[in-house]
C-alpha cells in the first residue's frame, strides 16, 4: 500500500499469547486503529486510546480515549433504526474473525494473516476496529475500570434493567455466581428486589459469604488457532456486597433444584436468570419461576448442547422466555450513560477486578485463570 | 340428603352424548346450579340461567343469566390476588372431573358418580359449577352468542391484546386458522397490525379466501368414560373478514416455513402466535419472528409431544416466547367488558358460530363436527 504522509502506516506490536510481533495494517475507511496503551481485560472487553483513524471517520479522532465494543451500531439498518434491538445487522456479533466491512484481517504475522475476535481483538498492544464497534469516553474516565462495562458486567446489569424490568420486592434466583450472574445481582438490588437467591455448584459460595467462581472462558484467535480457556477465579469480595442474600447449592440438595427454589419461594421466582452457559439450566430456571408473571432471562452461551427444551405448559401457565447478548444496550448510543453511572458511584465495578498485572505478565494471568484465582484480572500496557 | 323447602333439590336431565337422563345434585356451599336454558357450544364454552345456589352463594340468585368459565377466580389466593395471573390457585384448571372443593362429582348415573369436564360439563340441560367459575352478564345479552367468549375466541383476542400487546402497523404471524386462529387475526387487526399472515396446511385456506379450518378437538367425560374428538371444520365466512391479509401453505412451500416466513417479513415478524397445537409449530413460530424484539406467543395445547425446543441463541438474539390459557383474561373480572365490547359491536363473535341445533340433535352436530362441516355449532336447550 503506498503511503502518504497524512495516511497512517503499518505497525508491529506485541500480541498475547506468545508474545509475537504482528503487522497491523492501516485502518480502512469508516475504520480506527486504536493503541490500547490503558490496561485492557481478557478476552474482548478492551478500553484504549485512538492511534489513527481511517477515511471517512468523523466520530474519532487520535488521541481519543474509547471503549470497544463486540457487537457494533451503525445506526442505519433496520435493528438499529428500531431503537428497540441491540443485534445490528452491519456490525453484529462477528464469527469469521474478519472485518464486517471487506471479510479481511488487519493483522499480519510473517506475511499471513491473522483472525480477530468478535471485532475487537484485545490481546494485542495495537488493534483496528469499525468506528461503529467503539464509544468515545472521557478521558477523566479511569480506562483500566470501565474496560469492564464492555461485556459481563454491563450484560449483567442490563438484563437485571432492560430485560427483565426488575420490580421493587420481587424475587430474584440467579444461576451461576460468575461475573455475569453477580452484575445481575447489582442490577436487581439497585431495583430493590427483596430476595436474590444465587444457586452455583461451587460449594465455597454458599460459606462465609466469600464467593469462589469457577470455569468461565475466554477465547481468542491467534496463528489461525482457535484457543479456549477454562478458568476457575476466586473472588475477592463477598456475593452479599453484590446483592446476593442466599446461596443455594444444587449438590447438597436431596430435590431437583427447581423443586427446591419452588419450596422456598412460594411457588417460584418472579425472575430467573440464566448465567452459567448451560441449555438444562435455562429449562430449570422457567420451571423456578412462578405461574402467572414468572420471567427467565438467558444470558449463558452454552458450549455443549446449544437447543433447550421445556414442556409447552411452563408456557400456558404464564411464564416467560427471553434473553439478550449484551442486556439490552445498544452498544454505542447506551454505554456512556453507564461509564456516567460509574463516575457518580451509583453501579460498582472495581470490586469484579480481583488482580491487575502488566502485559509481559500476560502469561502468569493465564495462570491465574487456569488455577481459578481471579474473577476479572485487568492486563495493563505501558504507555 | 334431606331436603328442605328451601334447599335446591336432586334434580333429573338430559346429558349428550347418549341422551341419559342424570341425576344432578344441589350446589354445594359456594356453588350454582344453572339451567342452560339458553344454547350451549360443544366443549366447556356454555351460557345458561341459575336455577338454585348452594349455601353461602351471595353474587347469584335463581334466573341470573350467566357465562360458565373453565378457569375460576377465587379473589383470594397468591394468583388472584396479583392481578397479574389468570391461573387461580384454588379454582384453576381442573383434570380429575371433580368440583374443586370437595374432590366429588355432581352427577350420578345409575348409582354412580359421573366426572365433570374441566369444572363446567356443558354437556348436560344442568350442571353445577362453583360460583367463583361462573359470570353474570345481562338479560339482554344474547346467550347463544356470548357462550363462545368463555373460550377460545376470548382466548384468541386476548393473546393478540393483553400477551403480546400487538401494536400498530406490526407484522404478525398466525399459525392455525380455526376459531383461536381467526380470534388472534380479529384482535390484531383491531389493534392496527398492517399484515396479518395465516399460516394453515389445509390447502384450501388458501383459495379464494374461504377458510376451512380442520382438526380441532372437544373432550369430554361420560359415564367415566372420556371421548376425544377430532373434527374438521367448514368456515362460513371468509379468512379476510377476521383481518388475514395473507395465507401460507407449507405443504406448497419448497422451503422450511420459517425461511419462507422470514422471506416474506424482512427478516421475521413482529409477532408470531402458534394456534395449531403442535410443539414443533411452536418452535417453528418462535424461529420466524425476529431477532431483536420478536414475541411468540403460545396457545395451542399440543396432544402428542409436550415438550418444545429451541436454540438458546433464538433468546440471546432478543426473541421472547411466552403463552397463555385464556388470553390473559381474569376471567370473572374481565369477561363482562369483553361481553359490553361484543354488545358495543366492537368485537365480532356471530361470524364463527357457522351452525346452530337443537339439543335433540346433539349427535347430528358432532357428525358436522367429524365431516368438517362447521367452525363452531350451538347447540339450543328448548326452555
Ligand atoms: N449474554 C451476554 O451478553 C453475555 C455476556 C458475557 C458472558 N456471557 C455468558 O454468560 C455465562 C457466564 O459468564 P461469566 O463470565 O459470569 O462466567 P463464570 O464462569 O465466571 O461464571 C459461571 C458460574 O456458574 C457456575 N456453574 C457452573 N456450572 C454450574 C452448574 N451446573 N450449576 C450451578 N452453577 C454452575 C460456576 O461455579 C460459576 O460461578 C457464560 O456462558 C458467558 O459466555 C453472556
Ligand atoms: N390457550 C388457550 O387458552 C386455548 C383456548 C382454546 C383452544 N386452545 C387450543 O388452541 C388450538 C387451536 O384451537 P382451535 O379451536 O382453533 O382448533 P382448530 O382445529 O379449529 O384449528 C387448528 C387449525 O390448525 C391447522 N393445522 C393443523 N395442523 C397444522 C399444521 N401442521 N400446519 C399448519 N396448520 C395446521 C388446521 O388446519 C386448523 O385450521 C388447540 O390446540 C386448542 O386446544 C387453547
Ligand atoms: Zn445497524
Ligand atoms: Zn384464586
Amino acid at each position: 500500500m503506498a503511503s502518504s504522509s497524512s495516511a497512517p502506516q503499518v505497525i508491529t506490536c506485541k500480541e498475547a499469547l506468545v508474545m509475537e510481533e504482528v503487522e497491523i495494517s492501516p485502518p480502512q475507511p469508516l475504520e480506527i486503529r486504536i493503541k490500547t496503551i490503558f490496561p485492557r481485560i481478557f478476552g474482548h472487553e478492551a478500553s484504549g486510546v485512538v492511534e489513527s483513524v481511517g477515511q471517512g471517520v468523523t466520530e474519532f479522532k487520535e488521541g481519543d480515549h474509547v471503549l470497544t465494543v463486540f457487537l457494533g451500531e451503525c445506526m442505519s439498518c433496520k435493528m438499529c433504526k428500531s431503537g428497540k434491538s441491540t443485534i445490528c445487522q452491519v456490525l453484529g456479533f462477528e464469527r469469521k474473525g474478519l472485518m464486517h466491512s471487506d471479510q479481511k484481517t488487519r493483522f499480519m504475522f510473517k506475511g499471513k494473516p491473522v483472525y480477530h475476535y468478535c471485532a475487537v481483538s484485545s490481546f494485542s498492544e495495537y488493534t483496528v476496529v469499525h468506528s461503529g464497534c467503539a464509544v468515545k469516553i472521557s478521558p477523566h474516565v479511569p480506562l483500566e475500570k470501565v474496560c469492564l462495562l464492555s461485556c459481563g458486567v454491563a450484560a449483567g446489569i442490563g438484563a437485571a434493567w432492560n430485560v427483565a424490568d426488575v420490580s421493587k420486592g420481587s424475587t430474584v434466583v440467579i444461576f451461576g455466581l460468575g461475573t455475569v450472574g453477580l452484575s445481575v445481582a447489582q442490577g436487581a438490588k439497585l431495583r430493590g428486589a427483596s430476595r436474590i437467591i444465587g444457586v452455583d455448584n461451587n460449594p465455597r459460595k454458599c460459606e462465609n459469604g466469600t464467593i469462589i467462581s469457577s470455569p468461565s472462558y475466554s477465547e481468542f484467535i491467534f496463528q489461525h488457532v482457535t484457543w479456549s480457556l477454562d478458568f476457575t477465579m476466586l473472588v475477592s469480595t463477598t456475593a452479599k456486597a453484590f446483592g446476593i442474600t442466599e446461596v443455594v447449592d444444587p449438590n447438597s440438595c436431596q430435590k431437583p433444584i427447581a423443586q427446591v427454589i419452588k419450596g422456598i419461594t412460594d411457588g417460584g421466582a418472579d425472575f430467573c436468570f440464566e448465567c452459567v452457559g448451560d441449555s438444562d439450566m435455562l429449562t430449570t430456571a422457567l420451571e423456578s419461576c412462578c405461574d402467572g408473571w414468572g420471567v427467565t432471562v438467558a444470558l449463558g452461551v452454552p458450549r455443549l448442547k446449544p437447543k433447550m427444551s421445556a414442556h409447552y405448559s411452563l408456557f400456558l401457565k404464564g411464564r416467560t422466555l427471553k434473553g439478550s447478548i449484551f442486556g439490552g444496550w445498544k452498544p454505542k448510543s447506551d454505554l456512556p450513560s453507564l461509564v456516567e453511572k460509574y463516575m457518580n458511584k451509583e453501579i460498582q465495578i472495581d470490586d469484579y477486578i480481583t488482580h491487575n498485572l502488566p502485559f509481559d505478565d500476560i502469561n502468569k494471568a493465564f495462570n491465574l485463570m487456569t488455577e481459578g484465582k481471579c474473577l476479572r484480572c485487568v492486563i495493563h500496557i505501558p504507555r
